[in-house]
């Protein structure tokens, strides 16, 4: 048969054809400017290093599960410099994100600089208490999940305590009301495991969310301690308030509050800013957007909507 | 503690068994040749290489956001250099397409080498086109989303963008009838971000899907201007017509059209020829199998298919 | 406009803060010793070394599709490298799997070594066969989606076929009860495609999932030949024994078994140790937990549990 050498280092285009399409892409970078982002100006936080740092971050709440290995003794060591390198990336992203868009007097460079400084050291300084909430989260799968043999498969494995991880990781700048890096570190989260979670949402102690894919918690969605989620439940808005000028209002709480040791099965839907009881149940493919009360338990009646055919 | 050192390299298996292995292996290979591609005959486009030119591609519709940062002088240079680049990589493997199961009079190198061209220059033609349909979808998360807080975000950020480009780009190709390349680009936005929009589905303006993990819009789905779609929403077909000898017919309109101005919330499935009609709405877990008028709004009369339990 | 320089490489935390730091991050490794893998001790499967192993098995069974391209002549040579490779790798890591947790007598260096080759040989032997079943998936992919155009399309980008090749190797390792390695695996294939396999679960032949997005199979499900599933399906469990102590039991069966020839549409829920009766069809967003005769059709009678509103 024949040897194939489809490649072949000579250009498609002529010069000239070259240019007028260069020309058409050129004109469509006039007048809006959506979608440009260059060295001059606010420049924003870079996918790359927001990676990194949260590859970091992961390496120092379970270190050795990731790409190095050391032995104990060299633990604290790996610590400190992990945190200096951590210093200096999350400074040059949080600043970047700051100045990008800022608009009057707090935008000079040194007030800037100034913010950054304190927003990464709040942040820095947060990480042994999300190391000891991240220890429950894996006892809690634990505990949930009768397929799960040991803490270090769930570390290893687990889809939720990535994306756990991450998304307390990024409220931390969320609170610290940093544009752009919190949602960025949550769609990576996303991206890996098809768990959505905003970075807004307030996640309590022990939170497990078994399988994961499709899951959507929303931005002001508050969820208690020992609560435990299946694959494909939503917590969402059931509508969107608006303006005088037809405008959605940005930012007002519009998820459900989940209180303590609820669990909610596969495929439910919880819509709007209500509260679900402690203790209550809610089961597979349930759709509830009004309260419910504590111990409350609520399941499809479904038999008699089916129809069979055949034996 | 004793260290472990379980890598020993030494071979496992003695030469014999490993012959013994290898010509069992080597006999999945006789007959019927099912996943064996090789540098002989029309071998397949790389999946490597694709992955750069959907990179590339964002890169040219979206400057700046992914991993090349350079100044607003640098632009036209970075254009220049990326149409260059992407005329060779995209010959390279429409080519391969092309010719891998070509049959008859056509395959020639020559013919298949014109035709590749063709192709080139119609795809980069209408790169300014896409980039300006994906400024509105870009709008339209923006004004469909109340957690989102500028364009940047969205771009940065938002899964459906960079699913709808990737589609948007696989389409023209569709629309060629390039062979295997459209859905290795499309599908792998569906790894990334669990939205599995065939490459052969017409999307309209400003398209914004929420969240998107788990929505399916199936080949001949048609969607037209400022439609909204949430996660797990399925677009797909109600039977597959077969011929007379029960094989599936291929290529046949069998996916919803949705018209201007539909909402689909999460969860909702719609199957089959059929057509929504424009200012629709389609509420979440609904199930429709036959053409809407235009302006219903469809919902789940729910509550009383539940039973509670508890106070 | 002034161009930015986020980046200057200054500290952020003085020195005694960051050893303030330091100190309350150790403290979060004192007592339980959740989260910490160390070169001490039974170090763990290493997730890098993991992958490449999954990467050269996929090379094994589908040669040319991935990241090599070698001619016809080659392949035996290809094989030949690709398998001592492989036995090195996988000792290793299985090795490491088995010594980790490792309690008694057969903790050995010895024995563990003696028993992790005895695993390497049984696994590789195994190869063959799953190339043949694979063959099989991808010609169910072909006979079972109307979009599909070729084998090779479907080896190239069918996400189905990804997981279920990484589940099929992975369950061997499952059944020879190596901890930890198989659900590392299938882990890498939900957050490659979104279908969630158990390494658990046993899969019949030319079993097709299409797009998959969602899909859940749990650990102790049994699925027969020719099986088709949509996305968003779960085979799950109803309720979790728990012993006399309200610990959950672990590894009893809990899910279905799905007889040959079942179809089960997008978003249908299937719970509990029941049987699916062969040649069945679930409809889409079914809720199914008691067993079915051979031969059912089950299909959700919708339209009178909806309100529509407007025309």
């Amino acid at each position: 048969m024949e040897k194939i050498d489809c490649l072949k280092n000579t250009p498609v285009l002529r010069d000239d054809e070259r240019l007028e399409l260069l020309a058409k892409l050129n004109q469509t970078f006039d007048g809006e400017k959506i979608g440009v982002n260059t060295l001059e100006g606010g420049n924003l936080p870079r996918r790359g290093e927001i990676l990194t740092i949260i590859n970091k971050l992961l390496e120092l709440v379970f270190p050795g599960y990731n790409d190095k290995l050391f032995s104990l003794d060299e633990l604290s060591d790996f610590f400190a410099n992990e945190i200096k390198e951590l210093e200096l990336l999350l400074f040059d992203q949080i600043c970047r994100a700051m100045k990008h868009g800022c608009k009057g007097d707090n935008c000079a460079d040194c007030n800037i600089s100034m913010q950054a400084k304190e927003s990464v050291k709040k942040f820095l300084s947060n990480i042994p208490d999300i190391r000891e909430m991240l220890k429950l989260d894996v006892h809690a799968a634990y505990v949930g999940d009768p397929a799960a043999m040991s803490y270090d498969e769930i570390i290893l494995s687990y889809p939720c305590i990535k994306t756990i991880a991450i998304q307390r990781f990024a409220h931390l700048l969320y609170l610290d009301k940093i544009p752009l890096i919190p949602r960025m570190m949550t769609e990576y989260a996303h991206s890996l495991t098809g768990i959505d979670i905003h970075p807004g949402a307030t996640l309590g102690q022990g939170v497990f969310i078994d399988h994961g894919t499709g899951v959507v918690i929303g931005e002001t969605a508050i969820i208690g301690n020992n609560v435990r989620i299946y694959q494909g439940v939503t917590l969402g808005a059931l509508s969107f308030p608006k303006d005088a000028c037809g405008m959605l209002i940005k930012g007002k709480k519009r998820h459900p509050t989940i209180e303590d040791n609820v669990i909610i099965y596969a495929g439910a839907t919880v819509l709007g800013d209500i509260t679900i009881g402690s203790n209550s149940v809610i089961g597979g493919n349930v759709w509830v957007t009004e309260s419910l009360a504590q111990g409350t338990k609520i399941t499809a009646k479904l038999p008699e909507h089916y129809v069979k055919v055949g034996k």
